[in-house]
């Protein structure tokens, strides 16, 4: 990068999102085009047009029954006392359900009210009805009636009324074709080998999967190379070909950000920057009258900014309304600060506590797309306001249904890779009812339990003074609250070194007498008071452990951190280390047991997870890991009780 | 058919529907086949296993903004009153968002905190604090982390956070693929020339687009011809080839319904006849281990036959829950009868009316696919009632979304093709809102508007003593009503007759003398009215009008029914009888007026259907049509305001 590149000064708008959208939608007026599809392979097109029956249905006389057809008038005579004799062919034919009724006959007689008395006569004693059990000409569907309107998305029985209407094909909006652009040096397809400083290419692909649930038809182009000339040719390619352009990144004011510049050059500019957070530097457009969106790299503030500004464009251009999210009232568990004069999108977990939706913020890092793969829901918070307090009710979009919501199982606390594995067999004996996890901590786990935000947390704390695990906390932060302790699993905790450890690490000494880089965890987590209780221990102090202010917040992520520097070491668990392929030096063995609310524990959803955890395939599972021992006595103790 | 088999009994059972399902998804254990799809594709499919990270993402420590990488070491002495000076590669370089940061630095700082001196100096005032923008290793993605549980439906979002875990391909479950067999000899594709006793095979299509909705691959067979050998045969191919099988018609207990001997030859038979109306002909049964399941030909029982039976075992199949339908409490506008012992099936037409939801049952007729297409949801109603009370608040389930519903224009009165058009153009200006249309004649219109069941009605109702149109009947009937009424249209009321007019008739007389079969309408139609009033004009009487008892409901069906009768003659509007191609012979001009609720007229939907009939646009449709002109001066009258 030249340094006078930093000269340039773009600056971001603040316009509000909702003026952002109604701007764009007004100022391009989306003429959809019309194609004709035969009608078998129609479901989900919209119509384009009202559809009008081309043939009736029936479109003759039918029998509805199985039985005779017969004229009525002479059947008036029949009584129970009097049984009256009929002649084949001349006052009765046989019919099956269906079948036309010739002219001269006006009504059916159901096979059930008939006595065959030989191969020519069959005997009543009811008189038919002039037209009973005759299905008229047109009774489904009638020559020339209005089948459906336009603007009608084509469902299942929809297809069925058209066919039987004689309607072989009908004219329904084409999909609009949304070109997709991912740009960036730094892309590389997915299962490229990577350097550092490549990233995955995987927004085109949500993109792309987004635009085919709105109904649109996605096209997504190879990786742009990241300079003006080749996003132009891009643009202009994508402009010919499809209805909407989508350009990934490049949408900020940075020296490299050069959307904006090409679509002005190019077309026109309604927006560059919107008061969101995330999603702030997002840009419309158009260009040929077709609408361009420039939005941020950012996952997160990608698949927003899809959502508020695509996703009605795909719709609009269908002709049909936007599918609306379900909304729930929640209680929020913490405090949710928030900006003045930004909205803020603010992605939640629910959980369903105490006979309440108990809602909690997950991160607000944009770029962290499992933030959306795990949030039940999603806050927005107006711009007026600096943000909600806990306790507060509020509404949230919910982004799966209330049912799994309801069903879920909270786990607050430190994590373990036995909880995924919980996780996958609580679902497989009920599909709704998966873990929802926050990797906090032990201490944390401990105070979520004490406020009634979570069901279950996991725990591993060390007494420093009597050496003994878990129930001195449990019985100093929940005492006078029913609660339920289950003893569950005894694991290592080991120093986690690179492959062969090169510095050759064996003791809470080593580290710092050989100067290692070590990567410790967040305040409140187990692992962390084991180190500072190793540290006592060995009469050491923090300031002599280079790293220590760094706080990471699970034992994947310490033995992800170790994996890059060679001089590093950290505290972890040995499925953790095994897993990147790391080496792992014993340290202690330590009880990793769950504390669970006691209305948690006496529910379907706490008989289901102890059931689970108790099961043979949980315990051989688990053993299989290494690092592990299962707790056989899971008797659990209950507090104040 | 041969008499004798008339002799072949077989009685259906009463199975409860829910005993039925539950001894079906006992008997069979459905293990789902798993395949590994690329993630690109999966959108939707669902996961057959728990799947880990293989990578992390990032994969490298990387900045988090725009800026200079620095040592947070070096930067402590900056302070606004004694900026610092760093020297390029020395102390720091330029990154830009998401470079790598080199191992020698530890911080990021924001190039808009920056102050460029010279190409190799730049200038902060504020110290930068370690690990400050930059996003760690793993920060969104760390490798060996569960992304996803199984028996995950994979989103847009899902597979993005999969491809930047390094997943590019996952096991998934394989989707259920259902053989449909439509069976019988009066079927024919769609688009053959039709003979009278052929029907359109149109229930395949509906079929295999509800498995397609239910996440299935369809297998939909040519039509199977209907006798045992054929259909054995289709049993054994479907076995061989699909998860689940379909089998159309022939599935109750007559003389040539094969079905379910086929089946218990072949396999077994666990159900042969629910206790539901409609759909009790259903068979459920198995042939080696495959679920099969027997469904009648009469389209609404067999898609109800098929979401009771076959939507749970597609499900269920992929492991996941069946979604639920919305459900909205209404009061029934009319009663509901039902039969004791088994469970009702009512479809419903739902509108909110005076600030209530209002329901009222569609035909019950098996046969009417259109009813399926129209009902806003279902009714059912339990075994052990004998029916429901006009009045009664009960639960439904939509069949749309509830705002539609609300929105919705219920129109109940006499049919007029002019209505489909209002409801063309009134969806034009807002898709969700609907005309809603009920044809029940006019009477039955002006009754519904005094009963609060509808918003509007169309009536063309000739006062016999005073020859006027309409108002004598509104001040008849809804005297002491806020309604509004709005003049609409006159039209032409003629003798529909054959091309040609065979009969050659030109006045009431000659239907009389020349013995022609009339077509007559409902009792309380205005068309049926206008005929009474002709007859005693002309001093005829009922009686001598041969057909004067059958009733048809609508104009079209009236010309449907001419157009099938040589010496046939119905009375009706112009456009109906240009529809079907048939003659028309003028008789009187009438006026065709519309009656609305002040509720309705005042409110925003009442405002759009007074600017949509003022409209250039339909007036000038209307009159296309033949037959009408629309009346100028629409001022509306009020009546008790």
């Amino acid at each position: 990068m030249s340094d006078k590149e930093f000269k340039r000064k773009v600056y971001l708008q603040d316009k509000p999102r909702k003026q952002a959208k109604d701007e764009l939608i007004e100022a391009l007026k989306l003429i959809p085009e019309i194609e004709t599809v035969p009608t078998k392979v129609a479901l989900g097109r919209v119509t384009a047009l009202p559809i009008f029956a081309n043939l009736s249905m029936p479109h003759y006389h039918a029998s509805a029954m199985d039985g005779i057809a017969v004229r009525a008038e002479d059947t008036y005579e029949a009584h129970e006392h009097r049984p009256l004799h009929l002649k084949k062919n001349e006052q009765f034919i046989y019919v099956d359900t269906g079948n036309p009724i010739p002219n001269e006959f006006n009504a059916v007689i159901m096979v059930e009210d008939l006595q065959e008395i030989d191969d020519e006569t069959v005997e009543i004693i009811v008189p038919a009805t002039p037209w009973q059990n005759i299905r008229p000409v047109g009774e489904d569907v009638v020559c020339g009636e209005m089948i459906l309107p336009q603007g009608h998305s084509l469902r299942p029985v929809d297809l069925g009324a058209l066919l039987a209407g004689g309607v072989q094909e009908l004219p329904v909006i084409k999909k609009p074709r949304v070109a997709i652009l991912p740009t960036g040096n730094e892309l590389v397809q997915p299962g490229s080998t990577m350097k550092p400083g490549d990233i995955i290419e995987f927004n085109g692909t949500v993109f792309a999967s987004f635009v085919q649930e709105w109904g649109g038809e996605p096209l997504l182009s190879d990786i742009v190379v990241d300079n003006p000339k080749h996003i132009r040719q891009a643009i202009e390619k994508a402009v010919d070909e499809a209805d909407m352009i989508i350009i990934n990144a490049g949408s900020s004011a940075g020296s490299k950000d050069y959307t904006v510049h090409v679509i002005s050059e190019l077309g026109k500019v309604y927006t560059h920057g919107i008061a969101t957070r995330p999603g702030k530097p997002v840009i419309l457009g158009e260009v040929k009258g077709k609408p361009i969106i420039g939005v941020p790299g950012y996952p997160v503030s990608a698949y927003l900014a899809l959502e508020w500004f695509l996703r009605p464009l795909v719709y609009h251009y269908q002709g049909i309304e936007e599918p609306k999210r379900e909304t729930l009232k929640v209680r929020l568990g913490r405090r949710v600060v928030s900006n003045m004069g930004a909205e803020d999108f603010v992605r939640m977990n629910v959980g369903f506590v105490n006979g309440e939706f108990i809602a909690n913020p997950l991160t607000r890092a944009a770029g962290v797309t499992m933030s959306m793969v795990r949030a039940d829901g999603i806050l927005v918070v107006s711009p007026d306001s600096q943000g909600l307090e806990q306790g507060e009710e509020v509404e949230i979009e919910l982004y799966k249904p209330l049912e799994a919501i309801q069903k879920g199982v909270l786990f607050t606390g430190s994590h373990d890779l036995s909880i995924d594995i919980v996780s996958s067999l609580l679902r497989k004996k009920d599909v709704n009812r998966q873990i929802i996890s926050s990797h906090v901590g032990s201490l944390a786990g401990i105070m979520a339990i004490r406020k009634g935000e979570t069901h279950v947390t996991g725990i591993h704390l060390l007494d420093p003074e009597t050496q003994v695990y878990n129930l001195p906390y449990v019985e100093k932060y929940l005492s006078g609250q029913d609660v339920v302790i289950i003893p569950f699993l005894k694991r290592e905790q080991g120093w986690i070194v690179p492959k062969g450890n090169p510095l050759n690490i064996k003791t809470i000494e080593d580290i710092v007498e050989k100067g290692a880089a070590y990567v410790n965890r967040q305040r409140g987590a187990g692992t962390r008071i084991l180190f500072d209780s190793l540290l006592t221990k060995h009469s050491l102090t923090a300031e002599q452990i280079q790293g220590y202010e760094r706080e990471m917040f699970s034992h994947l992520s310490v033995a992800a951190e170790v994996k890059e520097k060679e001089n590093s070491v950290g505290l972890g668990v040995y499925s953790a280390a095994s897993t990147m392929g790391l080496d792992f030096i014993p340290v202690a063995d330590e009880s990793y047991d769950l504390v669970m609310t006691k209305s948690f524990f006496d529910s379907e959803g706490g008989k289901l997870f102890l059931e689970v955890i108790q099961s043979d395939e949980f315990i051989h599972t688990v053993e299989h890991l290494g690092g592990y021992k299962t707790v056989r006595d899971q008797t659990p103790k209950f507090l104040n009780n």
